[in-house]
């Protein structure tokens, strides 16, 4: 917690009295992969930043179908899971762990309290949600505007820059959440890449054998 | 121009030289229904508050498609035609006028100088757009998860309760803009909801003759 202005990058803003404050409201969390960090029908969680591992934010449909709408990844904050105190927010997300992660957890109450009393704490929350309504904005553009093959290859292909190695650890299933498609579409997309020899494909592992040609199917 | 509070909620927190300095810049704009107010590629536009009619934000993909994320109405404003400013905000959209349509528009240049000396129009251009982000969550879920009958259902139930009337002048294409589809596939829908007698359609005008009915589509 030495680090805790680059963190939460309000703290310098904050009188001594509500730095104290905070300090001992933060609470260290970890979940398994897989795990559900926030169900959009509990209580308001707080100001959530990822010390190691991934958060996936999504959204439900009433038939279960999911859409990933963009991730969190470390010494991200993610302040959607503090959205009961944002009044303009009228949505409602689920937030999972894609990797064994530890969350930096500032709850709802206290992060409430500090809220009050500094406009700053305010502005920082609204202007992460506005970068995550950009996030938001280039997903359903990828979702709306752009064919199957076109999505899964710029996942790999941001997979494979954001990991810096060729060698990626999904299933099917996972990427078809990630893109918001089905995993049936995913497999048979990923047949055709393997089969033109963009990727190579083994039990819950994507081979990237060929980036230009990868680059290409973009 | 006597209620510029009640038009812009933080004029109150001006002092009296930004309050003169943005009295004296806002300016008046008209457009025709089907006018172009704001293009992606052009000059940061500013803050527009709508006095009478209506905007149509949406967005446009390479192949010409268009997916609607919101409307603003009248005494509404429209922040992300200043999203130059909001630096968290990383997306372009389009404005159009889908009736004839009467602007109050603070420029861009005047707007910078009082948002750079005020954190609460800042945070004020923020909460608004977290406002839309709510909105565009909305019509995502509406897009991913509602078939497009229940899209059109919804749609027409919304335009009679907003204008108060079972008379709609809308065109299929419009009604196919507004909710992202296809014109053939609204038109097939139409043609169901007339058959089983919850509307009537004739040229550029739907009548809703079963409101019960309509609902039951949705």
């Amino acid at each position: 917690m030495d680090n805790i202005m680059n963190i939460f990058p309000f703290w310098s803003e904050l009188n001594s009295a509500d730095q104290e404050l905070m300090k001992n409201a933060l609470q260290i969390e970890k979940y398994n992969k897989g795990m559900q960090v926030h169900r959009y029908d509990q209580n308001c969680k707080g100001l959530i930043s990822v010390s190691t591992g991934q958060l996936r934010i999504y959204i439900l449909s009433e038939e279960g179908r999911e859409v990933t709408l963009y991730r969190v990844h470390e010494r991200e904050t993610c302040v959607l899971s503090a959205s009961c105190l944002m009044d303009t927010i009228a949505f409602d997300i689920h937030i999972e762990a894609t990797e064994d992660t530890e969350v930096l957890l500032l709850p709802s109450s206290t992060l409430h309290q500090i809220l009050s009393r500094n406009p700053a704490v305010e502005l920082y929350m609204y202007k992460e949600a506005a970068a995550n309504f950009s996030d938001v904005m280039w997903m359903m553009q990828q979702i709306l505007f752009m064919k199957v093959d076109q999505r899964v290859a710029q996942f790999l292909w941001d997979e494979m820059v954001r990991k810096d190695t060729t060698t990626l650890k999904l299933t099917h299933d996972e990427i078809a959440r990630y893109i918001g498609s089905a995993r049936e579409v995913v497999t048979k997309v990923m047949k055709y890449f393997a089969q033109e020899g963009a990727i190579e494909l083994s039990r819950g592992k994507v081979e990237i054998k060929d980036k230009n040609l990868l680059k290409s199917f973009l």
